[in-house]
């Protein structure tokens, strides 16, 4: 099995972090990584999401994962079981990754031969929506049981994100969540982003996000 | 129906959060209020447990609620609907209350004639993790859908409290969600800690937890 290993992320030294995320994107363009930050609360699931993605795309692009955690290993170790490159990044208990510290952990991963590179940043809903991390793209999840008041109460993350994933949707039967309303907070938020509802255990759902990224990724290679 | 107001926190003067802490603390002492600062994730049923606690709880103790949020007031009305003292406080984007910015909660609040002031903090379980918000007690929730890896992740947050209360056990036949890991991983960070399982949907574990907060009230204040 693929090995992977534990990198201790230090604390960024650009005071600039908008500059510094800028400085990225054109590193990641000329070497052809398209870079996702995939971000939710704890145990919306991203690593059973990602899972999905990976095995829907590894045979059509070379994929990279970064797993951003304050301690453990536990999701690197989930991924490392689909086959793809994968690093385990530690945060030293920050609560969020901004470029600087994303740029050390894609050169912990290596970035040769990579096509795709997604960071499953820290779970949290608050600090990451604040840090440009270089990402091409930003994507949230957030899960059925969390609730439909989230976009009210965390309207930063709901508005820099490109898509979101509301996920969970095959235990919607034992919650009370009003799938409309979130799309109606949302696309007063931000009117540009897509709501896919998904269920990462089932798959269901899973066919159209990785379409959406599928073109999104050919979007910015012919760009 | 009892009126509440929306307070925009500042940030904090105070360079030494730990001696602001207990310096909060000493202060409310002096006054009798005992300060329970309850912590989780987003959507983890912060809210919906403060109404079950309060409805058992408030025939016998005055009890004032600070509703700490980025945004919105969703959660101050849901908590007004159980006729206590309540306020909204806005964070300004910040991912955490320290204890200065608790303080100008608690004076917003008004403390005179409270018994039990109960902090709902910000959704998130990395950043209020790290400040001394000058409670009594931490409390924190972990809800059944986000999964029983969360200890492993967020070690400080669970070293950190007095009860964990593990809530949404009323879904528990639909997650793979294994309490007893969860019993030891705990244990293993926090060897003092409590765990409750409970439904604030359902009411089940209510008891229980009230009763041990009732009694951690009672012993403080003979102590």
């Amino acid at each position: 099995m693929n090995e992977f290993r534990i990198l201790e992320i230090k604390q960024s030294v650009f005071e600039d972090n908008d500059r510094a995320a800028d400085c990225l994107r054109e590193e990641l363009r000329a070497k052809g990584v398209f870079l996702l930050n995939l971000m939710s609360s704890p145990g919306a699931g991203k690593t059973t999401t990602l899972r999905g993605t990976i095995e829907r795309m590894k045979q059509s692009f070379a994929i990279g994962v970064m797993e951003a955690d304050i301690d453990s290993d536990v999701d690197a170790k989930a991924i490392q079981e689909t086959g793809v490159k994968v690093i385990q990044l530690h945060t030293g208990g920050m609560c969020h990754l901004d470029a600087g510290m994303t740029r050390q952990g894609l050169e912990g991963l290596g970035m040769e031969g990579v096509e795709l590179a997604i960071l499953e940043n820290v779970g949290n809903l608050v600090c990451p929506a604040e840090f440009d991390t270089g990402a091409i793209k930003n994507v949230m999840i957030l899960s059925v049981p969390e609730g439909d008041d989230k976009p009210l109460k965390y309207p930063l993350m709901f508005s820099i994100c490109d898509v979101i994933l509301v996920n969970k949707i095959d235990v919607l039967p034992y919650f009370d969540f009003d799938l409309d309303a979130v799309r109606a907070r949302v696309a007063k938020l931000n009117p540009n982003a897509k709501v896919i509802p998904i269920s990462a255990r089932t798959g269901e759902g899973l066919d159209e996000w990785v379409a959406w990224l599928r073109e999104a990724i050919n979007d910015w290679k012919r760009s």
